[in-house]
């Protein structure tokens, strides 16, 4: 969907973690930045190359895409000449931000005049259509979580890059807006009509070659009141031969309510097997992937040898210890 | 959202199924219609006095309801001269069909010079919160199926009835457009957006008195990989205290999908139980809603007593015998 290589554009991103989805890019696609480019004041450095649109574009860059947000989580006016600027060097710009790129008259105006695209991967590309739940060749894996931002997303990406790097067959399928930035391409699932959900699932994980493999984005937790049928819908489009259990032992509550508990890792497990085995009745639950940001490397490692042990499943942090182990788990 | 009394439109309708909207308006809310208007060569007959828009106009209706579909569920260009006086007399116009009122230039500009309203009510007409799941006063029934179109619809309607009849505070809540259209409010949940579904669903299922049952129309099935997501979301953000179990004992696979098995009653019972039990733990299955229509009476009763027995629930085809026992159910 989105033509690569980026210039990645970090605004005046006040710190680094403003600029994390530009960070994401160059972290897990880095053969898809030619550059960055930072406005006066800006914070963040991601240490690649500082461009200007003429260089970007005279190092091949086919997209800006805006990795960084202002506050509010919105594309800043102070930001719209340097965006119609590359949409006038023939570039297309690519934003995940709340308001659109196309929602910029004078943004909207550059690109219809120079024949460039403004990508807001936010709003649903496509037409996606009603699942029809059969098998697809190829295998799946999908990560599920006790709760919303677990590392679902990082778990995917890690297991992707180590498949890679042992020379198999596998593609990370974004289902979110910073996962379609930093792939290129995916379904930004929480804003596609609900009928749609599980077909627009289907139609990013087509039949494949048989030792194939789709990391899946995992999106909220069957446990979330908020976006359960977001899950629900991930399940059975996703139709997994595989399931990673995700979780983030330091959470209090689910994410966003306070009067909500996180489920056990073993509820999850039940819940998450059962409803996929409806599209697949061979899936497994192959591991644990847990975020262990908040501990230091003893706790880490106590917490970690406590799940396996329990769960009598591999289990992993993916960010401190690689992704090796879940990737061995897929049999 | 829709204003009260109706003209019920039938259009050119060629047999009674295809007035089958018009139809449950008539049954279920016989108070809402003052008269039907039935075109050249229509077939089917609600037994309402027929009126003109005038008429209708003179005998108090504030909105046509598109009662009835042609081939393809649309809105044929042969009723738009009827729909258009109708606008110009000062009626709203109300409709479910697939192609929207509101890409009738003509009736777009009779509407707006007579400052009426169309209401195409398989479009979302509000935008609604995200779901935050919290306890809500007053007390909730979902209807969930087996499948689709197993009867969950019918069911909560004539749960609503039984409970009026006897003094009771209930209200049927609407997810799809054929119950909007009945009861004139309600959220069409497979047109919302993703993120907003549960939220939806919380929206128009609020704080109520304590002895106030919401009757929730259900829609898909949790074991229906097109819809289960959209089930999920209405089970998380409707509440329930109480569950019905609705099944179409002669449905050979899933509706639409040859290759799905259907679940097991039982099947439907745990799952519904456990993913309800997330935001209400004191939810409870009451009885199962058995549609019988294909039996006669013998199989029926046969069906209804074995499913019974197997599932110590009462049991009960509220079509053949009333919706007494399943209110008797809600304790």
């Amino acid at each position: 969907m989105l033509k690569t290589p980026y210039l990645l554009f970090l605004g005046d991103a006040p710190d680094a973690l403003t600029a994390k989805v530009a960070q994401g890019i160059k972290d897990w696609r880095p053969e898809f930045c030619v550059g960055q480019l930072r406005l006066d004041g800006c914070k963040a450095d991601l240490g690649l190359k500082d461009m200007t649109i003429a260089e970007a574009k005279e190092a091949g860059a086919q997209t800006l895409v805006v990795g960084a947000a202002n506050r509010g989580g919105v594309i800043a006016q102070s930001w719209v000449a340097t965006l119609v600027e590359a949409a006038e060097a023939g570039m297309d710009i690519a934003s995940g931000l709340h308001n659109r790129l196309t929602a910029q008259p004078a943004l909207v105006a550059a690109a219809e005049k120079a024949g460039t695209q403004l990508f807001d991967v936010r709003v649903p590309q496509e037409d996606y259509p009603i699942a029809d739940g059969k098998r697809r060749t190829g295998k799946r894996c999908l990560a599920v979580g006790t709760d919303c931002s677990v590392g679902k997303m990082y778990t995917a990406l890690a297991m992707e890059r180590e498949m890679r790097e042992r020379g198999m067959k596998a593609t990370f399928r974004a289902t979110g807006q910073t996962g379609i930035l930093i792939t290129g391409s995916g379904v930004p699932l929480d804003a596609v009509v609900a009928d749609f959900m599980a077909g627009s699932i289907e139609h990013i994980t087509p039949d494949n070659d048989a030792d194939h493999w789709d990391l899946i984005e995992g999106q909220g937790s069957l446990f979330h009141p908020s976006f359960s049928g977001v899950t629900m819908a991930l399940i059975h489009g996703g139709q997994a031969d595989a399931l990673v259990l995700c979780h983030e032992p330091t959470r209090t509550h689910m994410r966003g309510l306070p009067h909500y508990q996180l489920p056990t890792l073993e509820a999850l497990r039940d819940l998450a097997l059962e409803t996929a085995r409806v599209v697949n009745p061979d899936v497994k639950v192959v591991g644990v992937s847990v975020n262990t940001a908040a501990l230091n490397d003893a706790e880490a490692k106590a917490c970690l040898e406590e799940i396996e042990a329990r769960m009598g499943l591999p289990t992993a942090d993916p960010f401190r210890q690689g992704a090796g182990r879940l990737v061995d788990a897929l049999g």
